[in-house]
């Protein structure tokens, strides 16, 4: 049994892992922490079917613990990292802290020095990517919610050295959740409702900095360049990206998808769909899986659509996969 | 023409008076203020339709106006008020400030001395029950957005004395503008999305006070008691009031539904619906019309289902609808 | 391992049943069925996580299961229930054939002669009131949406014989899945969005027969009498109830209250609300639970706010429940 | 006064056209149809403010009418202008009917024989381009919804000749009004909400024709090819449509920025936002307007944002400002 503790159990990310961890066979939550509701109940905070005793993060037990979740503020995240990790607990983080590899990437993306620098590089927590680099992990970095559909819409074309120009637009959606639970202007139910709403398109949102690394370690051939256009769209969760690429032009739609089939043959959370059905939001909610679907558009130009629950593969499960892989558990424990 | 000045644009209220107000035929907006966003102007606040300068509520030329709207929080309104009136220049309440008669039910109700209180009582705006007395009125208080339906949903039979049991209910459901524009919690997507929550139920909404005292300036016979059940609906407008009442026995639906269509002959903002229909939100959205249905649930108990738009009827409309009735002219203008 | 049969797996409820059963750990599913789309794959017909062969109901293989779920229209529920009985398979119903306890009273609400009046009265599977009668039950009806929200929500006031006036008035609001997935005008996405629509009120909704039937059945003292106000919510799921009963003048909230604790106590799937909170869809929604408040809103008059999910507590959940009692197995497997 | 008839009231679009109608100060509507609901009022039909007489289209006085809106399905529709046509009355249709030039092009997209080819070609009424070919038309094919706010996005470059790359990427969102008032699988309610659904994507939709035809008559230089991605959201009206440009690698984003305020200059209806904004649904919501944003996403690539209602710019609103330039009127009367 795996001994878990949760820092930020009363954010949407944490929440929704203290959901799945309840199911989960191997896994026994032992605390959950709150900065502003330490004291009270989760029940107490959120109306909602969950419940458990927040405590102060500094009164953390963390002797009793195997792992922790870290559903932290970037720069927080790191600093209790190096706390865990001195008291020689492993860590999965939700932030961003170590998705970079280098402290100058992390500057550049995040406009301050990072907190931890003696912790980089951490793996980075896609296991249909790097799953050997996570077994007995001490610290994986979970990928952004964006990045997570992305890099699975676009890696087995990057693989497979297909591209034939390096621009990939990426044309994204996303529920509510994730911009945070803190209630701020843009995610007040009158202004998202009835609208959609794009927000640091082009090459300035924080994620195109995890995409542009990690799509550079697996790309063989032309290196890629990614335009990225984040939308806040009216619903609470996922994540659709569509994706623009150019591949030979004597490419047929069945080569197209072969190389994500075979790319994903045996992955038990990714689903290639098959000719005709184009991925939405409804094929992915509540579940781990990112489901993807390949659509020729004309000679040359692919459209891959990628859907993932952004709590759920983009966060929470993710992050329990990442568990379970870096304990030698079955990786779909807990998780089906 | 009219000379308005608006004071408090960037709220829901506001803003959608200005959309109204920019279609009036005899009113021009001279200034329009804004407490935190004076110097700009409100296309760099809102991504919405309307554009005009904002400026300080100090700044504001009272000298240059005939009338001003307070959209403003109470306590705020009332100051703003008593300087208005000094000015000459005449006022429309969106607030709370002016609405209860007295000093002391405005300390009952909002836990503090009333402001200005040489102003009290003002006209009760709501023009199909008190239209008389808004006439040329200095000062008119606008209604609450949940009393205008309710008391319109109730009126007709308050004044035929047809209650015979004191006790209504009144089961009141709201968009999110009703909230305001302010970011709270509440109000955060992902917490109104997908669910329903009543708050505030039985006697204790601030609302009471202002439905129970006019309710029982229209009764005849009992004295009605009001039980009031607000619940915040996942829509950004609209107000749908379920309200129960008791009748004589012998009474039939069509007799019930008499009472209201012979109330409500003339009213240009007032629908009764036949027979067979049932009050819903999409009745009125965008429109400055209370729709009412009238059911008979059983012998002697009646479902009267009033709807409306809260930032209509139920604030901007209401408002022009009282300007109209303050300078003479046509109710409807600019209104259909 | 409990073998099982899915009659009807492309409906909303029979879909919902298939993703909790995958869970289960005693139960498995032998086969799905759907009379539109025979010859498919779940997967073919509906974009969302689940696959499974869809065959015809006439090519169920009762012989290889233990028990069915009949996710299907009245009438013709009652029809493959003779047939399941009859190969000696047990039944679970969804539908409302066996709901009423008399062919008469079954003729009264749906307008026509029961199909299989030999299998009446059939228990209601309310496990919470009903428990002992559904263990070994070779039929088991399982409740309505509403009914199933309503009936928690009075049943301590009706067992402890608390009402002062028979009159219960249920003002209900049920998401959209509860209309079934055959698209009508009135399920149009843009006939819901942004509105509230009630339907069937006062005492002619089906659900009405079945509430009143089960009330007076475990009623003390006065027989009470149920007015009924459905109303069509824009969410996908989930019923709230809001519920106004008369108690004795001299009731304080936590006498009231205690009624509910009491009866509940030890009840897995019904959680009683402590003082100062309300309950919210949100407090439901994919679980199964229900969740009630009790509020005193003046002297005598309570308002008990009952929230369920229709498609867990509502319907499959449920159901699933109900095969654990009847099975003898742990109620909550497969349901937590 | 324009005396006007509307065939196909009952529709999203000819509900919007007659609330619009309404407040024209130049028109007045002569007549209503409705195929399914004639004889019926339109209140009896739709829950909504509006009423009118319904009769059926066969019955329609053509005599008293200077012109006709068809909001009619394909095919019926161009019967019908024939038969307007015939008795001198002008047409402005809400179909597909005449938009494409040709016969052959019809046949191509379309799948059968055009219904009235000797009444092609007509103008193709977006006035921002064409005005000076409306003007006293006889007959004007109103635009797609789609083609409305991607050929406004794109034809400022088009017309510089700008392009340094034929291929324009249009991911386009629509709420839903734009799949039409019939009820289908796809526009239930549960179906759209809280997902988002890409359809017919890359280049078979039928607006695909459409929007070529007129991006190749107005281009110089590189002869454009669009592939298109238009994809259902959960709001009931609006379309967002992000488009993906190169253009040459010099340029800055104030200069693409100035070729599009340059070419809007004095357009009442179209809003290029300043530098910093980015187009959102709520830009444009309830008003005639297409809002623009010029964002460059990194050298040689523009991202151009179009935002506008489809049911008033795209239909209805849009139909009132082709009808204002074909009767010689103010083109924004009615409209503001």
């Amino acid at each position: 049994m795996i001994r878990v503790g949760i820092f930020g159990a009363t954010g949407y990310a944490g929440y929704e892992l203290l959901r799945w961890l309840q199911r989960h066979p191997q896994a026994r939550v032992v605390f959950t922490t709150s900065e502003s509701s330490a004291g009270k109940t989760l029940a107490d905070v959120i109306p909602g079917p969950l419940d458990a005793p927040l405590i102060a993060p500094d009164d953390a037990p963390l002797g009793d613990v195997d792992v922790v979740f870290l559903a932290l503020p970037h720069g927080v995240a790191a600093q209790m990292a190096r706390r865990a990790r001195g008291a020689g607990v492993r860590v999965i983080d939700f932030s961003a802290d170590f998705r970079l590899a280098t402290p100058e990437a992390y500057r550049r993306w995040y406009g301050h020095e990072h907190p931890a620098p003696e912790l980089l590089p951490a793996p980075y927590g896609l296991p249909e990517l790097y799953r050997a680099l996570l077994r007995d992990a001490p610290l994986i970095a979970n990928p952004g919610c964006y990045p997570t559909g992305a890099l699975l819409g676009v890696a087995p074309l990057l693989m497979a050295g297909a591209l034939t120009d390096p621009l990939i637009i990426i044309d994204a959606k996303s529920g509510v959740s994730g911009a945070g639970r803190v209630p701020k202007q843009n995610t007040h139910f009158v202004e998202v409702n009835e609208s959609l709403a794009p927000y640091s398109i082009g090459q300035v949102h924080r994620h195109v900095g995890e995409m542009m690394q990690e799509a550079h370690r697996i790309a063989r051939g032309v290196t890629p360049e990614i335009v990225f256009t984040p939308q806040l769209l009216p619903v609470s969760r996922g994540i659709l990206s569509t994706i623009y690429l150019r591949v030979p032009e004597t490419w047929s739609e069945t080569q197209a998808r072969a190389v994500y089939t075979a790319q994903y043959a045996g992955e038990p959370f990714v689903r290639v769909l098959p000719a005709g059905q184009l991925a939405t939001l409804a094929h992915t909610t509540g579940t781990n899986v990112c489901a993807i679907s390949v659509t020729l558009a004309r000679p040359g130009l692919l459209i891959v659509i990628s859907s993932e629950d952004n709590m759920v593969k983009g966060a929470a499960g993710q992050a329990i996969q990442n568990m379970n892989v870096m304990f030698g558990l079955a990786e779909t424990l807990g998780l089906l």
